[in-house]
């Protein structure tokens, strides 16, 4: 019986001393993103989440994360989580309009919010709630994945100083600010990443937008086109975790905490990353090529697309009610966050470049 | 022999299947905070981090916060930090200037970067390395606390179209700024949070600063002074995480994952949270009392308070190695930075603005 005590004894101080600092459940899950893997900084916020809470699991829960040169579906990221193929996906809401046209507003739309005023919006407007409602028929659950501010509006081989210059130009502009330039007489096009740079080069499309100076420069427009137009269209693309609910529900608590509290962490760095690769990208390209002209399309051709947004907006609103919901709370939300915005960040920034010059 | 072989089966089962899903280490750590346990948001960003790490932990991982109604020394906070009465700290930089002046550009200073800025410096242009190399000396770590982007300049009972209605006006207005102030011959003083409301009500200041409207608002400053005036003083407050550097050591890597996950997923929702309850604040204020003026400092005055900060950063830098270093590092950020900023953030608000004229 000495030897069973012992035997005991050391069992008891096994369980009490001995246990690794997490002795946990065995959780691998997959996230499919709708980038390659090494399109930076977009990539950067699962392939960082998923090191997060494997470090923070002991490497007990483990994200594998594939790129779209994996799983060739980049655009099938919100099928294949709610499928369960993937548990996760990293995306963005506007690429599931076809599904559902109110998921444009999880991202960013023509003339809408900037990057804080979307997060007020997500947080503390009501925003969370309705993209929760808008993805809870996919069975997935939704979360901001990282923004890039205002995204840059465009390569274009010419100036547009009127109206006039967009009539027939043939742009490569996605999503509903197409919609907006196709109203205004663009012929709007759609090409493969891959053929951009060609296609520009070739004068087969005249302008192309893609997305600021972090991501644009090693697509290498700024070698080929001397204009870069300021945004209008996204001023605000947030990216998108997607989440099996089935999947998320059968986590322990514990698991479902690291998750969110690291999806939090690196929405947060994705911002940050994108604006200061900009920094670095803009100062890099104004260096070696002085010639590129920053430009702000004229007030005539402004005004026209926003005459144009607001009639899209109406469309839709009208077609669909939960086009209209959304649209609403974030109409009633950055009319109120605007004024603040303009009393805070607009005007400390204003004030320093009249100090300037 | 049987009961010691069951008894070892059992004890085998126990650890294989039967540990819970985080048998973990049991770790409790003490926070202590510059702010009272109810000044929110300030304090819900620690707050949320000891919520955050307990349910990653499984509960094992316990910080229990304190605020300055219980320790009493609310510029305490690095010394207690550094001496391992507490663990962890939530505090600001700027306030430990008396022990090293450098510490000052890791909270904010006039006319500095904006919050985006700022966190571009902080992870990609040296800045949370050029940080801890100041907070090494005191053997903490030191990591951003979130931040509460551009804070108003203060509530004033009287315009200030001139110099002259600078000179000898009595304002609370603490630290850089407080000097910048003062060499413009403004009577500077310091007053505790809990009489400010009656020293302006009753004349002995004529003016004062405190954040923005989220914070404001419960001060009730808008009842009994009309003039808002914008900032130009602290552009991006960055509060800050400080943490025993022995007792960071100590922690299993597990914890120390989850202790730097939480803090930036906090970091980010008290900027948010400070942006979207300044939002409604100020269109309570403004609802409740219409007649509260925004007012921006006429050019003379800012061209004088630019020049006047100027010089006390070249008065420091000439007398402090550190000081200089750090000044210089983000000078030269802040230079690229604020293109990318005006082309982007600025031009995108600009740009909304013309068009609802």
């Amino acid at each position: 019986m000495r030897s069973v005590f012992r035997i005991s004894a050391l069992c008891i101080a096994l369980l009490l001393v001995a246990t690794p600092v997490l002795a946990a459940k065995k959780v691998r899950w997959k996230l499919a993103m709708t980038w390659s893997s090494t399109l930076t900084p977009f990539a950067t916020a699962p392939l960082t989440l998923a090191k997060m809470v494997e470090e923070m699991s002991g490497g007990n829960f483990v994200i594998r994360v594939e790129g779209s040169e994996k799983h060739k579906a980049a655009l099938g990221i919100l099928d294949m989580t709610k499928g369960g193929q993937y548990e996760m996906g990293h995306s963005a809401s506007y690429y599931w309009k076809g599904k559902d046209i109110a998921t444009v507003f999880f991202c960013t739309v023509p003339f809408g919010m900037n990057a804080d005023e979307q997060n007020g919006w997500f947080y503390h407007g009501g925003g969370m709630e309705l993209m929760q409602k808008t993805y809870d028929k996919f069975k997935v659950l939704s979360f901001p994945g990282g923004n890039t501010g205002v995204q840059m509006g465009g390569w274009f081989q010419k100036e547009i100083n009127s109206l006039d210059d967009l009539k027939g130009l043939k742009m490569r502009i996605p999503g509903l600010a197409g919609e907006v330039f196709a109203k205004l007489g663009v012929n709007v096009t759609n090409i493969p990443s891959g053929e951009l740079y060609t296609s520009l080069d070739r004068g087969t499309i005249d302008a192309l937008e893609w997305v600021g100076p972090a991501m644009d420069i090693k697509m290498g427009f700024h070698k080929i086109a001397p204009y870069y137009y300021t945004g209008w269209h996204e001023p605000a693309t947030e990216l998108q975790f997607l989440i099996n609910k089935r999947a998320y529900d059968k986590l322990p608590p514990e698991y479902q905490a690291m998750l969110t509290t690291a999806m939090k962490a690196v929405t947060a760095d994705l911002y940050t990353d994108n604006f200061a690769g900009s920094v670095d990208a803009w100062d890099k390209m104004k260096t070696e090529y002085p010639n590129i002209v920053v430009k702000t399309f004229p007030p005539e051709v402004l005004q026209a697309m926003k005459k144009a947004a607001d009639e899209l907006y109406s469309e839709y609103a009208a077609k669909d009610e939960s086009f209209k919901e959304v649209f609403e709370s974030q109409k009633a939300y950055m009319k109120k966050a605007r004024i603040w915005t303009n009393i805070s960040e607009y005007n400390y920034i204003k004030t320093s470049q009249e100090l300037t010059q």
